[in-house]
């Protein structure tokens, strides 16, 4: 076990831990006694008919969807909805490469799917909750492909789903892009195969992961308007680009475990759900029931616009709702009030629709 | 001096080299004995006004253009055109960090600019034929650069100008795009702080390097498509997309020497025409008086339509024409006739509008 602030509740706010048990993979091989670590907002009904599922992102956890899109007024208001969001495995707070002992730990860790984290996610809420059904599954980026994936996986019990910034199937660029992040951290000597001894060893390849992310996760825009300049944070004014590049976006990735990201990032790259129809692309999204309402990000960088506009034309009961953020794929973050607002207009219309 | 192959004249086609002697650098020092590659396409006519400049882009030479741009019946026909490509500094054919020795070789060669180059260009082509003002001068990405360059410095000197993808000033997003890059050659522990024995000690550094520039370089769309199994080259088809970046991608990026990416990779980087104005970009393109055609490339990742748009509109007497190609900024490589006709086409009304 390695130590890393990253991971705790002092650094995330309060969580749970579920214990699954043996847990065996897709891929082959178990995690013994996985955790998952969850958080839960509002409650549950008699009915367990007000459930809903967020998955999370590559280096999230559930504290951005609590600071930012979980609110009394908002749509995913916890005095309406139970909302459960579970940091995916691998995260740094579920059971992870650095928080694990003996035959999984760091480089020994094993390859973990999207169905995976689903699977994991389904037994979690019927273990603890008997929730069988949700009334909607959202996430953004991998936790879109979460969402796409218990939306195929799992058609009966997904009554909605929005799957925001994100795709169903990895697409090839997505899949260099990927490469080029997890290349920055295994390049670093520090890293030594896996087994450093902590993770400020990699400082370096974090870093450059960072400038890569840089590149690709905001936008040309939102660099040329330094729109960095208006970004919040406590005590601290970014007052230049190198400023907002170290005490931000390379303070963000810096504090992570370099294994946990290529967990996620391994994950993120074998995202797909045509696992279950050979391929199919076409076949896997034609059984979705969920009423889906894809939304892309305008300014995304890696999922286009268009890219998840073609998997949402194949997609039977669904709708493309375009979201507006200078921060391209960032915009997740919700720097700006007007992309929150058009999520929560979203997702208020899909809670909205009966089905 | 370090043996490389890619700068001979074997690999590039002919070419000639000019010694311009002591040149003095805008950061400070001076190149003993510098010499610029440069290779002429049709004949200089008796009133000197044929003549057609072009400068060379990261990682490029004159080749591509001899290959892809240059042509009877094309709009740079050298049967009516006198046309000079010349190698910017440090490519690795023109003066460049392997190919010189003592003060100047290796990591010890001397930041040189996009302004520099323009001098020593103007200085070459009076020197060897007496050229005093260019019907055109056009480039691609770096050579764009220079290309505004020239119009802004020397606005008597250039009749009509064509920058295509690229821009007059660097934008942050193409600073932390270039640092991205390069950082990827420079953490290559092979690399050795610029004094590596061979290019190949810094294989793993430029396969990254080639890793992030098949995310930036190309679009997201090419790689969907598979745009890929259509490109040719001679004696081989690619078959898979990890057979493309192995033996195109990394092979291109591979044979060039590291330090000769950094220098280009430093210039590109502080490439900017407000450096004549103190910083007002409104001031530097109104000095322009050629007739300008603007023309960025529709998938452009780092050099967008919009940042070029920005630029064009202030430029007094110009055009934004844009390109399509869905190799993205690759798309100058010329992988489509599409692409190609809509370059000559611009070129040619460009060409014909008398100034």
């Amino acid at each position: 076990m390695l130590e890393n602030a990253f991971g705790t509740p002092e650094v995330q706010g309060a969580y749970q831990l579920h214990e699954l048990g043996d847990f065996a993979l897709e891929e082959g091989g178990t995690i013994p006694d996985l955790q998952l670590a969850y958080a839960t907002y509002g409650e549950l009904n008699a009915a367990k008919d007000n459930a809903i599922l967020i998955p999370t992102w590559f280096s999230g956890t559930h504290q951005t969807w609590e600071q930012v899109y979980i609110g009394e007024g908002r749509a995913l208001d916890p005095t309406r909805w139970f909302v459960v969001v579970v940091n995916q495995i691998g995260n740094g707070l579920s059971t992870s490469p650095h928080n694990t002992d003996g035959d999984m730990a760091m480089s020994r860790f094993p390859h973990v799917t999207i169905g995976d984290d689903v699977v994991a996610q389904q037994r979690l809420l019927s273990e603890l909750f008997g929730i069988e059904r949700l009334a909607l599954v959202v996430g953004g980026s991998m936790g879109a492909q979460q969402t796409y994936e218990w939306a195929v996986r799992f058609p009966d019990r997904v009554q909605r789903a929005a799957p925001i910034a994100g795709t169903a199937q990895i697409t090839p660029h997505d899949y260099l892009f990927t490469k080029a992040l997890l290349d920055a951290i295994t390049s670093d000597p520090g890293w030594n195969g896996g087994e450093y001894t902590s993770s400020t060893d990699v400082h370096d390849g974090l870093a450059r992961h960072a400038g890569i992310w840089a590149v690709m996760g905001l936008s040309t825009e939102f660099w040329k308007t330094e729109f960095w300049r208006g970004i919040e944070v406590p005590d601290y004014q970014f007052t230049s680009r190198d400023d907002f590049m170290t005490n931000f976006m390379e303070a963000v990735f810096g504090a992570m475990d370099p294994n946990a990201l290529l967990v996620m990032g391994w994950k993120w790259q074998h995202g797909d759900v045509t696992r279950h129809t050979d391929g199919d692309l076409a076949k896997a999204l034609g059984r979705i029931t969920a009423r889906t309402m894809v939304m892309p990000i305008d300014e995304d960088m890696f999922f286009p616009v268009r890219d998840c506009a073609a998997e949402q034309a194949l997609v039977p009961s669904s709708e493309l709702r375009v979201l507006p953020s200078i921060a391209g794929h960032f915009g997740l973050f919700g720097f700006e009030q007007t992309y929150l607002d058009a999520v929560d207009a979203g997702l208020h219309d899909l809670l909205d629709t009966p089905v």
